[in-house]
């Protein structure tokens, strides 16, 4: 039987320990061609590079896998990946992370990693995010590949039903071992800005962003709690942004226009 | 009585005739802050920047309106207005663009002009993004303006129900004049994306994004068919992508995972 092809990405850049620790589980699973950032994308969101050409070069980091830099965001990766590198391929699954640091919420937005999912999920490719709530370099990726390892099965085998993503947040807690899944929705929270103000060396002030997170109180199982218990968050997401409730409590202008 | 304060942001820099076109609305409607792009940012979606500082400086080039250029993305316009430039102060409404070209359907997640106002809707500001069907700088914006007028209008008086974030897209076509307003939903659709490739002066070969814009057949009003018909689209949007349809299916994983 073939096996599924793989494409794996990222926003830490190609040599990121997250990424290695990803594309050692899908290889497991699958035929694997890695394409990432030659440079750390934090932050990027869904923004793609139109005003520049971009470069891909083939890189020897993962011994047996077909692995490529690329000078844009991650969203590039994943179009340059169908389109150039893969072109009239099937591509099964396309995984991006393991981010270091949590993308629970409405990080989602800003995430360069769930950014890459989400484009392939437009291109309705299956495709998952992966973070863990470690932003440190050296974070142990170990204690997550089972579970990383189980959601790539899962999807490679069964899809996902009626929607091609999935934002999963893993804990990393050294008191309490990784209690299971939970399927969740995306926290209603935001981030209270805080700007770092200074004076650069040639005398002109500068801002530079910082904030803290805060959650909003809300019913249901959301991302945030399932993760502060101690479980792996699922988020079944879509990029279809269209508040369906309201659609009807807003014809009133269609008519008052006229 | 106080008039509204309103924030104006773009994401094709602050000097575009769109963002001109839009603060000579805004400014007959309450009091306007402008904090823009310093150079064009298309296709940022949803990008901040956090791995170097930002810059500010005030600009003249509207008559009596308080003007800042910012050397970030459209998202880190929002944020810096919010949380520098008019700190405590309640911000009655945020609107960006009017951008240079369409933001209907799949694209609200590339636009900066987009990412900006739903950047404003997660801080609890209504919030509109405006986008002209002319990809032009010399675009003709004059029949616009009576609609972007009533727009703003209505949601500084009723606010936006249950949501915070419009995306406005208008035709521009010399044989129709505009119709009326639809409220839509977002298009299914997609970019067919193609590269142009060549070789640069220093022989290196590179990649160049373009593509072509398809829209899927479906039900419904969709912004596609609103703007094909001569209609303004309205889609009420949010930030939760959340796919709450899916979410008891997935359930399974929760139990398969034990």
């Amino acid at each position: 039987m073939k096996k599924p092809l793989i494409l794996v990405t990222n926003d830490d850049g190609i040599a990121a320990p997250g990424i290695r620790a990803l594309v050692e589980v899908a290889r497991q699973l699958g035929e694997v061609v890695v394409i990432a950032p030659d440079s750390p994308q934090s932050g990027q969101g869904h923004a793609i590079t139109i005003e520049k050409p971009l470069r891909l070069h083939p890189v020897k980091i993962y011994p047996g896998i077909e692995a490529w830099e690329c000078s844009g965001t991650p969203v590039d990766c994943v179009k340059l990946g169908k389109n150039i590198l893969l072109k009239g391929q099937e591509i099964n699954l396309c995984v991006s992370g393991i981010n270091h640091g949590s993308n629970a919420a409405v990080n989602i937005l800003y995430s360069g990693t769930l950014s890459a999912a989400m484009e392939a999920s437009i291109e309705k490719i299956p495709s998952i995010g992966f973070s863990l709530l470690d932003f440190n370099w050296d974070a142990d990726f170990e204690p997550s590949k089972p579970w990383i390892s189980f959601l790539m099965g899962h999807v490679l085998e069964k899809g996902i039903p009626g929607g091609n993503l999935l934002n999963v947040n893993i804990p990393a807690r050294k008191d309490l071992p990784i209690q299971g899944i939970r399927i969740c929705k995306q926290a209603n929270s935001r981030w209270i800005e805080e700007y770092v103000t200074g004076v650069d060396p040639r005398g002109q002030k500068y801002y530079w962003l910082t904030g803290k997170f805060v959650e909003e109180d809300e019913d249901g199982q959301t991302d945030i709690k399932a993760l502060k218990a101690g479980y792996i968050s699922v988020v079944p997401s879509h990029h279809d942004l269209t508040h369906y409730p309201v659609m009807d409590a807003m014809r009133e202008i269609e008519r008052e226009s006229l």
